[in-house]
């Protein structure tokens, strides 16, 4: 941990879809967001929208476990929602909040580099992996050195000229990891429930800490919700690769979730 | 003209509806403009694709005089197509030509401020427009110093969180004469004919060169397709203002087009 004291603060926080979805909820997260004076980064999927849009343009949204399959149309409405709609959306509203915006896609300025996932067992289309090895850091460096704030929607490039799907969890956790070699990166992962809860129906369960220990008994116990999973594979992996800090909670709770007085704090 | 040749050269090119429709026209055009050596932004608008979408979304364009109206679900709709799915496809293409672009629209890092259009004796809706006293050429150096191109679609923000539709041939003029302090600018309009034609039938009918006085003479005439004056207007406005060199001619020809060897050069 030496030599932490030394770099800057870098808040890396996504959003699920509830902020997404629900005006109000977007228009609170946004200003607590904007009110934030350290170096920040927004990370966002496209929540509902996309499926609605999707379903009156006749875009049957795809699952195979829990994954969404990309197809050709569905890869242009996601596009279109998640780097169009929604991004610009934010942007603008964070703008009209003094806080300097841009939008990206892991296209623009090369930010995200991805590999279309290889076929095995089943086409997931057009999905792409990312490797916290293949980003070249100097753009975000530009940007955040800049006084502008990156918000970025789940969406890489192939450098073949396609534009691929991620998940926004996973991008979070790589953009964590690669931006820890230079700042003092505390990733915050945002969503509809207090944290980590032991019984999904109860809020007031959420887990002040877990460890990898207690993670594993849970796991095996099948006391978490099965959605959480992948959320906190991608929360011990930026932990465990040089992440300062990794909280996950409660998207209208965003200023508590910073201070560690809110969520659930994923400790080694 | 003195101190025009410490200048860099700077190339703004607006590409019209034409190449954004057609997959091959605009993996050409791509191809060529990934070739210039020296800065570039490029500016589009988003064709037909949005007219498309639009229809089976259940909207439909709505124009007088020849101008959209954009009521709130025609804003969302080019928001899509044309901040997401024109602008990042652009943008994957031209980063797998090695050409390291940034799509932008005018809310990201507050490049293109505009004020809506106050409502007269008819409500354009959330249209905006630009002043090029407003914008602040600092986040464009960046990009451009540090070899990054920018890809901007035509949409502009009001400051206070909202899209705005804007007139990409407008913008492209008011961008060239804001940069034209600090760079040599070459202003280029790309469209699917060969120039300003005195015949709109004949693509052999094109001007080398146009001045205003023969402009004014070919429109009190009627010679001029009415579609092509605004876009004249603008070419003049940016060679009144400071922009070294403005061309109109067919996005088939781009090459040509820089070296002045094809299309019309509009003169003073």
């Amino acid at each position: 941990m030496s030599g932490n004291s030394t770099k800057e603060i870098l808040y890396i926080i996504k959003t699920g879809g509830n902020v997404i979805d629900d005006e109000t909820s977007l228009q609170n997260f946004l200003h607590n967001f904007s009110s934030i004076e350290e170096k920040k980064i927004l990370i966002h999927g496209g929540g509902k929208i996309a499926t609605a849009i999707g379903d009156k343009l006749g875009i049957q949204s795809k699952y195979i476990d829990g994954r969404r399959i990309t197809d050709t149309e569905t890869i242009d409405l996601v596009t279109m929602v998640y780097g169009g709609l929604v991004n610009k959306k934010i942007v603008a509203t964070l703008q009209s909040l003094q806080c300097n915006a841009i939008g990206l896609s892991g296209a623009d300025a090369n930010v995200l580099p991805a590999k279309k996932r290889a076929v095995k067992t089943i086409d997931y289309g057009w999905v792409g992996d990312i490797n916290k090895n293949d980003i070249n850091t100097s753009p975000w460096q530009l940007f955040l050195n800049n006084n502008m704030v990156p918000v970025v929607a789940s969406l890489t490039h192939d450098r073949e000229g396609h534009i691929l799907n991620t998940n926004a969890d996973t991008m979070a956790s790589v953009i964590a990891v690669s931006l820890s070699k230079l700042y003092q990166v505390k990733l915050i992962y945002c969503f509809e429930k207090n944290g980590v809860l032991t019984n999904v129906a109860d809020e007031e369960s959420a887990l002040p800490e877990l460890n990898n220990i207690t993670y594993k008994e849970l796991k095996d116990n099948k006391k978490l919700f099965a959605g959480i999973l992948p959320k906190i594979d991608n929360a011990f992996d930026a932990l465990n690769n040089g992440v300062n800090c990794v909280v996950i909670g409660n998207s209208n709770h965003l200023m508590q979730l910073l201070n560690e007085e809110s969520g659930t704090k994923i400790i080694s």
